[in-house]
């Protein structure tokens, strides 16, 4: 009897593991939960923005209505931010939504996707969900191998993953390899950049991914607003792409997959300059903060565009979970990458100045 | 060059077509948007509970922060309100995420689904967004042909979708059929109940479901918090199943997809038994002022448990969009059924006394 209800592939699927949650590592080390320190799921630490606070409010009236489902408002001011049409936009509940459309409108059992090693576990769970096949390609310094991407292509192939920056090692790639990238790639392969955490970008290395829309008919850009924008648990996010493939995503799309609520707080978040600002000033401050306390203490780390940092906490296969175990203890919440491949490793998310000292402070006590 | 990204069935799906908003109709017919009258999305008159309102109200601090992935407090409300333990429950975005999972979780391309003519439209886009062969079994009286549903099982059918009470067409199946139905059943065919209306049974006529989750491995109750529990705008619905489908389920389930506001406010609504009530009350009095009214003008209309009503406006097959438009003049929004197959037909969702008043004075104006 067991088992027979659902194709191998998704038979196949490890059941998700969540984070750990406040509450539940109050309750399992007896800890205040005010008092927990949570740095693992690259949220601001600023928490959501007033401005979306107040747009939530204000929606408030109209809930027990469905949203509107071609979000018209959030898809104006995005239109109007990026200098795309309407049409050039699909609305996703986060970008996990885009990403997850993406897999299964442009690809189908038995062929495949192509995603880099140590890049975000997302990709390869949406190949597994539809029965295609991940190709995982090697890394190279903790990145995207651009060349062995290209190299990797089969007949079979339907879509390619790149994040940029990468989670959970925080590696840039250089605009001009993605440009070259892109003109090799056959055009009717579906290319998605993953630009999750592009609003944290230095300035000095900001690109315009728009262009690349503009130029390749077969690329999707997807953005969220659970990063630097603050509204991670409000669900929403965005592609790009041109309309055939927009329309293709939207074939599929739940009408209704952005909320209301989600909807109108995103649109304060977009207009809201003065917090994007904030945010990638204390992140890069804390950045600065976290990386001179790694070198102080001879920790090796990889060097990070995102709101995080991957550091390498011992020389030994048990390492990351070791430490996370007695950070745990001392109500300190960061993200083991064991899934990842990488057991010698913890990814902490940049805090609060007082969350990332405290982390230093406590990390310092359990190595010493 | 063209179409060349996404598998045939893909392509094949027509891009889907949103419920005229009462912003566009105010636009469009230059009709003051706080006069138009909407009776088309089955939506709760009486917006959303005060008591959801004041639970997004206190969640809002913690909305920087992903979403419980577990849902933890809703499922806690949830398992206690239907006797189920938390790992007999799927959450989704919304039902229709649960319908959507169900098919990509229990069917694969080629395989088929069947469901009945004049159900709800979702059905047959599952099918279609996975390469599946929809098979639609013609209706009785409006209603679930059930032991033809039977008959329309192949060797590979692996999806069966009924919907009681059902959408568009308000018909309900005797409780002692849906179970000699499901002990007919192939058991390792799974059988989902789209219970989205539930809540408005008349108590005479309720019948408990959860039952048969308990006797049925292969079944799966889906429920909604956008119709009696006035969240629409906010997305929450849930599967009720044994383990090993909920498990499925939540393989390829996006781990966040219930959002922050969406979850406390589910919480606030399922405990709030005098606005359920409210609803039911207001709900069956506007029943009772429809058909009245539709059996006075001599309008044939289907008797409904649900909170619409199927009225048929005209003998020729241009009646319903004939109208449909009539009434949009007048800024009432009911909903046209062509796509069911109904042209003849409209939906008109129960309002308020006042907005029923004022649509049924509509039609009388227009009919004459």
């Amino acid at each position: 009897m067991s088992n027979q209800f659902a194709p191998d592939y998704i038979r196949a699927i490890a059941p998700y593991q969540a984070g750990k949650p406040v509450s539940e590592v109050a309750r399992e080390f007896g800890i205040d939960p005010e008092k927990i320190i949570k740095l693992a799921s690259n949220e601001n630490p600023l928490g959501m923005p007033e401005s979306a606070k107040q747009a939530v409010q204000n929606a408030l009236k109209d809930t027990g209505r469905y949203p509107d489902a071609n979000g018209f408002e959030l898809k104006k001011v995005i239109s109007e931010r990026y200098s795309v049409p309407q049409d050039w936009i699909t609305l996703g509940n986060g970008s996990n939504d885009i990403i997850d459309l993406a897999g299964r409108t442009f690809v189908q059992k038995g062929q495949s996707i192509i995603f880099s090693e140590y890049s975000f576990l997302v990709y390869a769970l949406v190949a597994k969900a539809i029965g295609a096949k991940g190709i995982q390609v090697p890394s190279v310094n903790f990145g995207h191998d651009l060349p062995a991407m290209l190299n990797a292509i089969t007949e079979n192939t339907r879509l390619i993953f790149i994040a940029n920056p990468n989670n959970p090692t925080g590696t840039f790639l250089n605009p001009d390899d993605i440009d070259a990238f892109l003109a090799k790639v056959p055009s009717n392969i579906v290319v998605v950049i993953d630009e999750a955490y592009n609003e944290y970008l230095d300035s000095a290395i900001q690109y315009d991914s728009v262009e690349w829309v503009k130029k390749y008919p077969n690329l999707l850009v997807s953005r969220t607003f659970s990063k630097a924008y603050g509204l991670a648990g409000l669900r929403v996010g965005f592609g790009l792409a041109q309309p055939e493939l927009t329309d293709l995503l939207n074939r599929i799309r739940q009408p209704f997959n952005v909320n209301t609520l989600a909807q109108a707080a995103a649109v304060a978040a977009l207009n809201d300059k003065a917090f994007l600002e904030k945010s990638a000033r204390i992140n890069a401050d804390g950045y600065r903060f976290l990386t001179e306390s790694f070198r102080e203490m001879g920790l090796e780390y990889v060097p990070s565009h995102g709101n995080f940092v991957l550091v390498k906490v011992g020389e030994d296969d048990g390492a990351g979970s070791r430490i996370n175990l007695e950070l745990l203890k001392k109500g300190i919440i960061v993200r083991p990458v064991n899934a990842y491949g990488l057991p010698k490793w913890l990814r902490i998310s940049i805090g609060l100045p007082e969350e990332n000292q405290a982390f230093v402070r406590a990390l310092k006590e359990i190595l010493a």
